[in-house]
Formats: C-alpha cells, structure tokens, sequence
C-alpha cells in the first residue's frame, strides 16, 4: 500500500466514525416539530448559513474555514455527546469531556488533517477570531430559528428563561450586530406570546 | 424595514424553507444500518469529504465551490424528491421536475444569491468543471462506501446488479482516478461476497 492509499484508508475511517453525528440527537426539533435535530443536520444547516449570511458579520470573515469550522466543531459529542445549553451539571465537565473525544477523533486522521481539525475546533472553542465569532452566531441563532418557528416547543419544554437565553447569547452582537438585533426581536416576542418565561 | 434587514428576512425565509432536506430520505442507510439516510445528513457528509479528499482528486479544485455544491446540490428535491439512482421511470421525468423545483427554491433567496445558487446547482447537473466532476465523485462515493460498510443491505434490497453500478460510476474517474480505483476494489468485494449480482 502507498502513502496516498494509506491516507485514503485513515480518511476513510474517519469518515466512517463520524458517521455517528447522524445519531446524536440535539434539543431542538427540527421546523414542524416531527423530530429532534441530529449534530449532522445542524451542522449541514450551519454550513449553509455560513456562506449566504456572512456579509452580516462584523469583520470580514474566511468563508471557507468558517465553514469548515462548523462542519467539525460538534464531532467531539460522538463521545462527549450532547449537552443542553441550560444544563448546569453537564456543563461542568463538559470541556475535559471533549478534550479527550478530540483526542481520539482527531487523531484517526492522517496526523497533518487531525492537527488541522484540531485546531478549527480549538478555534471555535475559543471565540476570539472573526470566524469563531461568526461561527458562534450560526451556532447560536439556529435552534433560536427553529425554536421560534416551532411556536417555542423546546423553550417550554424545559422552562426556559430570558435570563438564560440573554446570558448564553451575550457574545453574539460581537459577532453579528446585525443579527444580534434579529435575534433580539426574536426572544422579545416569544417572551410576549409566553413561550420565554419573563424574568429580567 | 432597510436593504440589509430585508435581504436577511429573505435569507431566513429561504434557511427554513431547506430544513425540508432533513425529511427528505434516500435509499442509502446510515452506518450501523438503523435508519434511512436524509437529504441534510448526506449533503453534510459530502461537504466534511470536500475538503478532506480533494488531495485525491485528478485536477486541482475550488474546494471552497465544491463545498457550497454538495451542500445545495439535493435542494431541488425538496419539490422533486429524491429518485433513486436505479429507478428507471422516475429517471425519465427527473430534470423537469428538478427545473421547475430550482426555479421557486433558489428564487426565495434574494436575487444575486438565488442565481449563484442556481449556477451551482447547473454546474453541478453539467459534470464539466473539474469542481461538478470532484462534487460527482463525493456524491457516487459516501452511498457505496456506507451500503459496504453495511454489508451490502440496498444493495440487496434492490438486487443491483454490477453493470448499473459501473454503469452509474463511469465517470468518476474522470473526478478522481485514485478513488475509482478504491470503489473498484469495493464492488469487486461485495461481487464476491453474493451482495451486488454479477451480470459483466
């Protein structure tokens, strides 16, 4: 076997092993409230976004590895799996959890890709770029659609107050100002129609 | 309301509009077998390939343009569903009812992003540039990578025989030789393993 066929063999398994996001089930429904939206429908949506609402960012951003940023940045819950946004308990391990799932997953890569995905996730995990900002916008503002287009079905679900959603949202407007007041009109109106519980 | 809120109000419009690809199912199963494949799912996979195989493509690539390619290229079917690669009567109407499913689909968006996604789309329908033959490639190469990593299962399903598989995949060597050859190693297999019938 060559080098080039033992690569493909590495991106390959890979490629295999992730196909485990299609499994892993978010909080939010998908628009129509049928089912629970997997990582990989979120982040094939994200995708989306990121190249046709990125002349509402902020800074000027690379398209490219924004994209590629969201397509990677929840493959750590194949073993961390997923926790909710308002999970105070689950949040506290949350990030020795996924150090340990990049590890593995990463590294089934040949080790120049592993280093590269490694590091759009380490990216994103930090938010200090204009494509992390940005990618945190989509991130952030998708369920917020689809929760708001399901007339609130996982905001009341779990209680959910405007408190807890202002406070998670907080860095949006650092990267979109733009959608950020889209956002904001958004909550407000779900506070109104009760879907929001009122509390700040 | 001013230019930019309206052009993302568009944008909005059009991002829940393809939430429908998530409902839409192919005939491939994901790993493991326990569902079916959708739309949204598939056109991730495809994109996450994009940028890790396009080292294994014949031509350099735009991998940015591929990416954007498969992540759109099975939008029209949320109007014209998805016709499978071997049936043969719904593969008589399938362009004209693709047509008129990109018309009211990409016309959403506003109008310079509708006809970008539009061209897209065409380039990726003409299998000319080297960007439509790689984006072929990917597409061709994620359901026959998953149905043998599942020991066959559609293939048997639908008794497929070798010709129309070969039949379906004369072109991707055209897109990249070295994949070719690693899909040809894979159907001679599941020949050999009674999974795919062999008729050539």
């Amino acid at each position: 076997m060559d080098e080039n066929e033992k690569r493909l063999q590495q991106q390959l398994e890979f490629l295999l092993e992730v196909d485990k996001m299609k499994q892993i089930l978010r909080q939010t429904h998908i628009r129509g409230g049928s089912k629970r939206e997997n990582d990989a429908e979120h982040s094939w949506h994200l995708a989306l976004m990121a190249f046709l609402l990125d002349e509402h960012a902020n800074e000027k951003v690379d398209v490219l590895r924004v994209m590629q940023m969201v397509l990677i940045h929840d493959l750590v819950e194949i073993d961390a799996g997923d926790t909710y946004a308002y999970d105070v308990e689950g949040n506290k391990t949350k990030r020795q959890r996924e150090i340990k799932a990049a590890d593995r997953i990463f590294g089934i890569l040949p080790e120049d890709q592993g280093v590269f995905l490694r590091g759009l996730w380490e990216e994103f995990e930090e938010y200090k770029t204009p494509e992390a900002q940005y990618a945190h916008v989509l991130d952030n503002f998708q369920p917020l659609l689809l929760n708001h287009d399901n007339q609130g079905i996982d905001w009341k679900k779990h209680d959910v107050k405007k408190s807890q959603i202002v406070k998670r949202n907080e860095k949006v407007w650092s990267g979109s100002s733009q959608i950020w007041k889209c956002m904001e009109k958004i909550i407000q109106k779900n506070v109104e129609l009760g879907n929001i519980i009122e509390d700040c």
